[in-house]
């Protein structure tokens, strides 16, 4: 295939998976060159190709538009959650570990799963650059490089903050286990058992997880499906409880995949600044952006140390590496003493491995290459559903990650589907393990980040049919 | 050198070292050639060699004996710790980290270091495992190979566990980020807030820095510096409080070096079992015996799974690795829900390289050269501790592991000595940091971990003038 075709199917399945909308902007043909690294030419070629098939049009001295299309016949999901408002101790535990571990088997299709194919990355290239660390290791690095982890690891994440323009010192960054640890680090650093926290509504579950564990209440607050957290509902919810920190995912959360508009990020620190809440921010999905751009977290609006930005590399370079970290602004010293009492200390070899391949280059072409497989297989999952579910199901398009968040007409019961779709071989995790309350009881989350093969495609068909006939029952004029 | 002069070598700085005490029966012949896997001919010829030099007596029919010998001029520590029996609230963390930070620098001789050299381990070899293992990584174990872990790593550690004649189901191991994560899990487990925990006096300092953490209380028992915790106490403490778990490393104790019975071992879990509580067991030095017999762990007389069992590679194998695991017995489901919340898992390529290692054999000629080197060091510390302190100080006989305890005569400020130390090169890991009262006010742990090459030798000396010079100042008669 020639460049400016693979450019024009690529731009094609963003549109169809809703990553640029009807009437909105194209990148510019420079931006498009220097983001891909492909000549003026190029780009030109692939959006007359575009515009030829009604895809996109042009409007002088402005740029390229996504053309208005027909609504599709699944529309987004458009009502924000509402939560009580109220704040509460958390009994959900048990219900998440029920439904995950009744997932856990290899056979079925994981659309439960909360990770993308394994085989997406570029594993044994990095095993090139363990087994190099791994031979050449210094023994004194088993002692030296203690938390706050390996210095150069940490120099070269900071790098990539800076390339992103956030000043981000490498001392201010801790590594851990994975973001998880990232996490609980973080949120235990700046709470005590009993303080009451903002999250969002739905959650991802291990947030009430470490919440139930740690003795902590959650404050739900309504969140939307595309735009994420509602900023007025928050500072209500700081006037009524004050809260001693905010958990949130302010981009491609999970599981709704929302991403907060780069302004409500800067209202949201602005907003917290002036309360003196800290945010604990999970961007495990940063670099899984389907478009070409960039979302800034909103850590890069942080002024004053305030946000403990917590992130990885499990989810797009190195699974089972267990290497996160987070940047913890002024609890830095306070996460990496947490660190040195919980788990001492990170994988030695590993955090060499990382820090050689990054240092190595090729890490960009990966999450190129990544970035676009992610955004096909979404464009493909939204199209099988389209064709698979009944009318009245609601799904996302987020910009970016690999999760999708279906709302199914009312009288879906959401972990009754769940049982159900083991028996045909499939795992689904349910709304209510995302909600303190077990709400989203008609809600699914489902996981785009496998490629969807024949197998996949006839899970998918077969949830479908299963989903409309539970309509059915439901509906007064129904078959039973 | 031949073998049986090797082999009495050996023998004679375990008598120095005070592995074998004046009076103890060697091991019996037989036992000494399936050990070291020598002939006969080889084991009678070094009795001999000791005999001949006075080390050592045969009695007929019964074997060979360490032959009595003038008292040590530095007696061992005998009198036990005498803590005040109340619970309490802990608040030492920050002193500990004080002491540890001030220690992290590389050119410090580190007597307060809590590591070994790393220059004792296969590191090269273990790293030829983890290439391999890197390289050939099969991408779905990073999603197979989740929380309780890798399941040949599980069946080896099990197998382990069986040499030594204790049964430890492969499905009863959790693995986990070394044995510092383990005991956090452990006590996480089977703890609330506010609960009330049996800890040793002294105990090593992550173990107050964990109950601190975790809001719970801490009871120290009375500990003898060669025989550990005081069981008498023990019963005391557990009628008068009513704790929740009880907290000891019954083997090689960090900081005393102390190694309870076996029969003490047998009464204390039958003890803890009668009040129904549960026994977080740090063994993370268990490999580390400088005699050829292994000392069984507490969880060895387990019965109903109330042992926690926890240890790691850490300190016989791969530092860096951060590889540990608990037998967790009823608690595994537990810790392993524990696990999947605070750090999801365990780094794949570093726990599958171990797996290949054990596998491949090797581990047993290291451990043997590592366990030889160890108690040669210990000799050489004791040797040099003797010729450079005064009279007045006391030094424990470790049976295994790599740190002694040193009791300095009435006057001495270990803190103070601490300061004093580092302004001379060198790191003290002083004895109120192992103390919820900050007591042992007039103690010291060093690690003979590394070898005493000329400058610790030379830092031993000066040690030894700075403390005379103290006790000089405190004493009626010194010369200030």
């Amino acid at each position: 295939m020639t460049r400016y075709r693979a450019l024009a199917e690529e731009l094609a399945r963003s549109i169809q998976a809703g990553v640029f909308r009807p009437g909105e902007r194209l990148p510019s043909v420079r931006q498009t060159c220097s983001a891909r690294k492909v000549s003026p030419a190029t780009v030109f070629q692939a959006y007359y190709l575009l515009e030829a098939q009604g895809l996109v049009e042009s409007r002088p001295r402005s740029g390229y538009y996504v053309a208005p299309h027909p609504p599709p016949r699944l529309p987004e999901p458009e009502t924000p959650s509402r939560p009580d408002g109220d704040s509460r101790t958390l009994d959900v535990s048990a219900l998440v570990f029920g439904v995950l571990e009744s997932a856990m088997q290899r056979d079925l299709v994981p659309f439960g799963s909360a990770f993308p194919s394994p085989l997406l990355f570029p594993l044994s290239r990095l095993g090139r650059a363990l087994a190099t660390s791994a031979v050449e290791l210094d023994p004194w690095r088993t002692v030296d490089d203690l938390t706050p982890g390996h210095a150069e690891l940490r120099r070269q994440i900071s790098q990539r903050y800076l390339v992103d323009g956030i000043e981000v010192a490498a001392d201010e960054i801790v590594i851990t286990n994975g973001a998880l640890e990232a996490l609980n680090l973080s949120i235990a650093a700046v709470t005590r058992p009993g303080d009451a926290v903002l999250v969002e509504s739905p959650c991802f579950y291990a947030v009430l997880q470490t919440l139930e564990r740690s003795g902590l209440r959650a404050i739900e607050v309504p969140t939307h499906p595309r735009e994420g957290v509602d900023l007025d509902a928050l500072e209500a919810a700081i006037g009524r409880h004050a809260p001693r920190a905010c958990w949130l995912m302010p981009t491609f959360h999970n599981p709704l995949g929302a991403t907060m508009p780069e302004s409500a990020k800067r209202a949201l620190v602005e907003l917290l600044a002036a309360h003196d809440i800290p945010l604990v921010e999970d961007d495990v999905y940063a670099e899984l952006h389907h478009a070409p751009k960039r979302q800034p977290p909103a850590k890069a609006f942080d002024r004053n140390g305030r946000v403990l930005h917590c992130s990885s590399f499990s989810k797009c370079l190195a699974p089972g590496y267990r290497i996160g970290w987070v940047a913890a602004g002024r609890h830095r010293e306070t996460i990496a003493r947490l660190k040195l009492t919980s788990t001492l200390n990170t994988n030695v070899p590993a955090q060499l491995a990382i820090a050689r391949y990054l240092q190595r280059g090729g890490y960009e072409r990966h999450l190129r290459r990544l970035r676009a497989t992610l955004a096909a297989q979404q464009a493909q999952y939204l199209d099988a559903i389209t064709r698979y579910f009944p009318d009245g199901v609601r799904v996302t398009r987020p910009q970016g990650g690999y999760f999708l968040w279906l709302e199914l007409p009312h009288g879906n019961d959401a972990l009754a589907l769940h049982r159900q779709a083991l028996e045909h071989g499939m795992s689904l995790a349910p709304g209510p393990i995302f909600s303190a309350r077990r709400e989203f009881g008609h809600c699914l989350r489902l996981n785009a980040g496998h490629p969807l093969d024949e197998r996949a495609d006839a899970a998918l068909r077969t949830l479908g049919t299963l989903v409309a006939r539970r309509q059915d029952r439901a509906s007064p004029d129904g078959v039973a």
